[in-house]
């Protein structure tokens, strides 16, 4: 039988919130078994960026990221976000190594092709070094990583944090029998957007295309869901998605996709 | 026999120049046989500050480190330089790994206590995870330090990358044959500060107290020196100091200390 590994995505909002974040990393410090850490830098970039006199261009909710903003990007995800991460899941016992995808080649990617739209340093995943994830699993470390890529050229790309975890879950599915969380602020899939607590207990195929054709999956959550599925189409047990309680297991109020 | 392992410190004035980091790393991944490199960030941290509009506070040359400089540092050391040199050092064929002293609990310090002096976030070292490194360096590869450690109860701390370098070898040198590189900007300990050649090619204990007496030894080679004879002491095996041409061994013109 394999063994159990959890890959949790953390939501950007969790990140900006200092006790929002100390009460995530207290949660995610209990999940049993082995686990990985993936997060973003959420508003954290934009901020340091407007300080510094940068401005942030999105396009449909995508960040351009031409070479300054890169260099802003790994300041915060890389260096702010993860190692203060890392230092407080110490403090809660836990082995923490915070990685980018350049840190032990644990992430290969390729600069995205312009075609309509440049997006500048953007990578698009390429692979992930599972055997490198098994060693550092197996002597004790919990890996936490953020939103960084690299091209294997010397250049560090922003890369999706949601597409970084269903990589790293695919990528450990073939070794480990994975779970897949999505951390963020609702408690999962809601049949009613304006009622917190219509949430959609499970879905599987046939519902996934029922809830699609009805719209009930919409904007944000079409590409979420897409990961989702995508991770459950290459091997990854159960993809679940809800807010922090659902790691706890002290709610049953959270979303749980299977094939 | 004990297996070869070098461990490299490069100065902040290499970090701050592309084309001198580039051919530095490049000598670096020359280097033959296990090797860890410590960097700091040089003038980076002080120049992010400034544009931020957050004044650098500096007592006899040491930083005096308040919790927004020590963000400040977290992104510049432990994010931009630390990134970049994993990212360039992966296409030159080195599989690097990024920390700080908080990733794997690899350097555990303590908040220097205020005495005449409130230092701030700054650490004092009380240990290194010897253990952790040579698992890493057992799966080939290569860790690459910033100049921050942390408290264990979820600090990070700001630390003088010369002793973190010094402290990494003195861990390490009960497993391996650990020899210490000080990488800067001169070819050595001169003998007379205005000749560039005039470098005292090997120093040991007695050669160490005259350099002294006679006052050759003076200002920011005091402490450099300190470091290295304190490594020494303590079962490394040898400490060189010079340009990068050191590393490469295409010159004879650095300094070797031995007891």
């Amino acid at each position: 039988m394999k063994e159990k590994l959890s890959v949790v995505k953390i939501g950007g909002n969790v990140i900006e919130d200092e006790k929002a974040l100390d009460n995530f990393l207290s949660a995610f410090s209990r999940l049993e078994g082995l686990k990985i850490l993936v997060h973003g830098g959420g508003k954290l970039a934009t901020q340091l960026a407007t300080k510094l006199g940068i401005e942030s261009k999105m396009i449909d909710g995508r960040r351009i990221t031409d070479a300054e903003t890169v260099d802003i990007i790994t300041m915060v995800y890389g260096g702010l976000a993860n190692k203060k991460i890392v230092a407080q899941l110490q403090s809660k016992n836990i082995n923490a190594i915070g990685l980018s995808g350049a840190d032990g080649n644990s992430i290969q990617a390729h600069k995205r092709p312009v075609k309509q739209i440049d997006y500048g340093f953007v990578g698009d995943i390429d692979g992930v070094s599972s055997e490198l994830l098994k060693n550092l699993l197996s002597i004790n470390l919990t890996p936490i990583f953020c939103a960084l890529s690299h091209d294997g050229a010397g250049q560090l790309l922003n890369t999706n944090a949601d597409t970084i975890a269903s990589e790293i879950a695919i990528g450990m599915a073939s070794v480990f029998e994975t779970t897949l969380y999505y951390c963020f602020e609702k408690k999962g899939v809601l049949l009613d957007i304006t009622d917190e607590n219509s949430v959609v207990k499970n879905i599987d195929t046939s519902k996934y295309k029922e809830l699609l054709s009805k719209g009930v999956i919409a904007d944000g959550m079409l590409p979420k869901l897409h990961n989702c599925f995508h991770a459950l189409d290459n091997n990854v047990e159960k993809v679940c998605l809800g807010d922090v309680s659902m790691l706890d297991k002290n709610t049953k109020l959270f979303t749980t996709l299977k094939l």
